[in-house]
């Protein structure tokens, strides 16, 4: 259960108005990789966990702090919205402002009268598909740490977009939380191989006996580029701890496959009915 | 460029067909994690890599393989798709044909006329969206990490879904190759920090003089958990070596947010015109 | 900025597992009506508000108490969960079990490992696009009305589809909110109303002058049900109290259009370079 | 079944060509609240109503209006859309065109070769979402309502856009029609009312006595906004006739939830079987 | 502009209700080959034709009727609808009743109320990215021809997937019709060419000799499969009489590309600030 | 199986970066008629055509080149965002700059950092979903044939949209292709017809006998265009040659239909406890 304030965790506001930086922000808002994804993410893995304790403990709070993020950015792009222009300006010849124009989104106006909304900055709404709860923690920290990651590069790209002071003073704010939420979720990764939770390969638990022996530990390598096998990945131990890299050209060993006749009752070329397509056959011929 | 054989990586055959299980099957095919989606992500990496050399070699050659990974379980599909049932059979009494008609994928008779498509076990299409290639090699690796953790996880769920030998089999191959990539992945990000082209945070070029002191490596705390604070990211040594992580409760640290009235020409609640406002006052007290 | 406790808002335990409800339960959670939906409208139109007040105010507080609704159905769903059945129980002969298991969503346990997640109960995620914030209050108050009317109709309708106290008891509670916040939401139309700050029709600025004087208070009938006209909409003093409703049937009053020839270099058919038509037809003479 | 007559209900046609507008307009085709969605959402109410009469015929009635406004819209664009530019104009130094050309939809040339599509006006694909039949006539008249006045808003904005007088021309026309169709729904609830066939709370047949009497007339307030039970929501007598309206706080009547361990072939953190977990315990001590 | 009537085209009246079969019925009514994507397609097609006359005409004419359909297929389904079953019935032991519930759509019950909607078989929407209107007639006619015999194919499966008559009897009236417009596609790209408004390939405006002389006419072949120019595209005068059918392997003709270091401010792998990279070597050196 | 080679099957290099024409190519990589889809949708209907021989093999084959043009169209886009703008060039005075910049795609440089992904111009992702595969292998050539048609014409008209020599370059190769593959699917269409395989209508198997006589060969016409039957589809010999064309308006056959109440549990309007019903219209009266 949640309580809300209507003071913000950090200032949100604009040296003034831009509605073209306006539509790239929703990028962080309603993106892939936006603050939607991460908050509504953490707690339904938070809210998943069947693990009492310190891991689902972390998960919910650092779920609802990144609600409070969204509610920062939906401000800022609002404050950008403020005197969205709605034709070209007749009376304002500058080149920027014929530029700004072009890239603006029209829906922040037709639409939402002038405020954010939970899309992207090429207006694709965002998806409750961008979510991953796996139930595994392992693999789900992977992709925490990745989208932190994702997050912060997105935020430091659009830092050097914009010349509005309090934007990039907003960005440093975000840029610091994704730098300490990326930390946060490398130290969850340690701390569950240390706790003897999980391991890698994910799942740890699938018996490695039952893999086939030649295919554990290969690179396998299916292109002409010169160095691809010049990594770590391809000799020395493996990560595991428990084979040895090795590395080798791809090859086939099943014969090409052959599939049966389709069921005559679904009508594909040829139909399982034989006799059909020989009487077929003997109409052409007479 | 590409050329192809008929013959496969490793033989997809199952002992008999099970149209039920083909449509359980379409996760690890057109869903987000599914092959579809390494196969085009690895290409797409490589294709954008602008640095020359073993990681660009590397990422074209995993996801040549990965193609052929989408031809087997293709080729598993349809074989599976054998004789799916049109109707209810009214001369197998059996409680698994009642159960396994109720979850078959009308699709793939009506749409497929018996064949696999690039589609979830839910109907969802394969997005496009799901591939990421955001031009920074350490952010892609994490994610790389995790779809083939996120991938083996499927697989392995699968593995205990079923009773037929054949899929079996493939899905060892499959689990193999996954454990492999992980590895590999892992292997590669510790590459990339040891060749100094990127490490943590990401992106690491940002200068981190530039983020607010206090928000770099404290975890803030938003919910009532108990032991949200009690894991290894919440004290000791941060894991970029700069820093010390610390706790603390989230705090609010700018004022409510007011906004502007909206443009008149957009006609919101309320509009800027006040002088519009008033004689609507002054309409209702006369 | 929001705060969180772990203790829920209500109950929410069934008396056992059903897997096969689970999934039809998705319908509230992730579906278009669902709570997802009106805990981030309700937040975002709140944001959004450039009225400072009680209209903003509420809307953020009724907004909160969704989240906690969001929890408690991902806990309902997550307990219904356990002891999901991954194959046929080859034990258990009931129908029940036959035609539980064909309606049970396989996502759960391949992609969740047995939790919720942000889709509808046919697997299609949820999308930013269903959340409307207009920035006129007038307009989006009756979508919110609208929402809680579909979502109490849903869930009475779920209400009827189980047997479970545990799942019984948490939606009278479900039901009863949604039955209080119909009644906030006509009650906030009509206060809207009294504030002089909209009425009907939406927008009530622009100008009703402009409008064509047959229009904008006649029921035009298109079709041949006799009764069309026979309601109050087709007679009788109009809502606006500035008009009276007629009836007519449907006429056009414009000419068939005429669109001129396409751009040549678009290739469409066909192009307004005639003299290449002209070229063309004299090769077909020749 | 329906007839077609190539003459229009009223005049589309543009003074001069303008594709940067054409582009915005698309929101009104294609947009969720644009004419595809009532036309097509009118017609599907009116052909599931189970009740005949006058509001099945009203309903299949103007939803055939609305297709005549569907035609209209897409001729209007395609008469926008004649002389698109297909690359910024050497010859054209004015701001006006640069900021146009980098507005377009560059769909409309590419896909369309210069005509409409059903798409908005960020070019997503209109979609049978939009489209809502409950079955519950209340809650879907609600929902027509709202569909007007977003409809009514979104044309009066693009009004506001362009200086065309051929397009002003038709907008006011929608507008009008926007105008009566509010007023019709408006109508249509008040005659389901008196027609004793539902009422509020929608559904009005789940007995009220279900619901947990604290909830079905309490405003609960989850944020620090001071005026959040400052309206008539939050006392009074509520709009059903039946309760009167209070509020208070939020606040959790349920205990935190603890979730039971997953099943291990799922492989989730943890997993039930315990013995596993011990194992992996021992492996690491020794 | 459009006017209705509540008459029928043809007959659209089940035996008996069959909830299954009538979420089965959604594929030709919502999905991508349904009659929402031919009536909407041609009657696009139709207003954006930029070619008085016959083809606009007759565009207009199918259009409409196939609106017709869309209406016979909802009322078949929402008359299948009637009685649909909301729990496993424990009165009904048949195993068909089993694997009937385990295959409807929850959607129809808890969404619609008993009714059909815009979606197909899987619960996908109709998506206005369905329809093609390319502004080519050529292209497009050959698109519609494709429609028609998807449409066929589909009815013809379904045919076989029901032994309701009254069912029956509908889909011969639909198997009757898609073979009509098929051949009426197929009869009007005859006449395209005949009226010398387009032809072969498409679009024929585009000047041969600017293409690459050794591609137009070449089968290339980048799989082992022995058989593959064994047919009439490998050898042969080439279908539009200038030019004669040859085949050979595919072969790569341009270097590898090297792509240039990305902009610093992207932050990518490696960025162009090639001091940076040195810094970076320096520090792991000392 | 695959293998890759790094070298390019023609040569893909601009004459100089330009981003705003990099977001227009997306068209063809990422859109409908993109050749992401006919690369995956070639190899998937090879996989899953179930007749061995020389349809199989050459579409395996066909699928395998076009694999090679989304290679060359990614590198095209990547190499067209070199030094993409992120900021209105304040040195760069042209107009030509401000159009440019508006017209770009923020998501190339803020998600993807200078790269291509899979997504259309307008930046909706590519789905699976625009890939057909119906088992029939003349229904699929036709849409081949349509996709080669589409391709070609978008290509055609980027190819008007830009000066760039080394652009230009590589669509003429690319218009080669599908001038050649336009003329494979159609002869591919008469060899099927040719083997006896499938001949029209869709599906061929399918007995004539059982349409009903009036519907299979009649132009129905249902709107008032002139000209609708002044084409070869409504007088003549049929194209399956075994009937004549007719013409004949449109009328209907079937009564308007009545639906049946429906079940109370559903609570829709109305329902079909009248008993309800009537204790309302009581409780009205008294």
């Amino acid at each position: 259960m949640f309580t809300h304030t209507h003071a913000l965790q950090y200032e949100a506001k604009p040296d003034g108005p831009d509605a073209a930086f306006a539509r790239r922000m929703q990028e962080i808002l309603g993106g892939q990789w936006g603050e939607m994804t991460v908050a509504t993410q953490y707690l339904l893995q938070g809210w998943n966990c069947r693990l009492p304790g310190k891991y689902k403990d972390m998960l919910l709070a650092i779920g609802t702090e990144e609600l409070a993020h969204v509610e920062m950015i939906v401000t800022m792009i609002d404050r950008l919205l403020d005197h969205q222009p709605l034709k070209p300006d007749a009376a304002d010849r500058s080149k920027e402002a014929a530029a700004g124009f072009g890239t603006t989104n029209p829906q922040h106006a037709i639409v939402n009268g002038g405020g954010a909304y939970y899309r992207d900055s090429m207006g694709l709404p965002w998806s409750g598909g961008y979510v991953t709860a796996s139930g595994n923690l392992m693999a789900d920290f992977h992709y925490n740490a990745t989208a932190e990651m994702m997050g912060r590069l997105q935020v430091a790209r659009l830092y050097n977009m914009t010349d509005d002071p309090g934007v990039k003073e907003m960005f440093k704010f975000l840029i610091a939380r994704d730098h300490m939420h990326q930390m946060q979720w490398l130290a969850a990764i340690e701390e569950l191989k240390a706790d003897g939770l999980e391991g890698i390969p994910v799942p740890e638990a699938f018996p490695l006996e039952e893999e086939p022996a030649d295919y554990g530990y290969a690179f396998i390598d299916a292109s002409d580029g010169p160095d691809a096998a010049a990594g770590r990945w391809a000799s020395g131990p493996a990560g595991d701890g428990r084979g040895t890299f090795s590395a080798r050209p791809i090859e086939a060993t099943a014969d090409a496959p052959i599939l049966p006749p389709g069921d005559p009752r679904l009508f594909g070329t040829p139909q399982s009915d034989t006799k059909n397509l020989l009487q077929k056959a003997k109409d052409l011929l007479t």
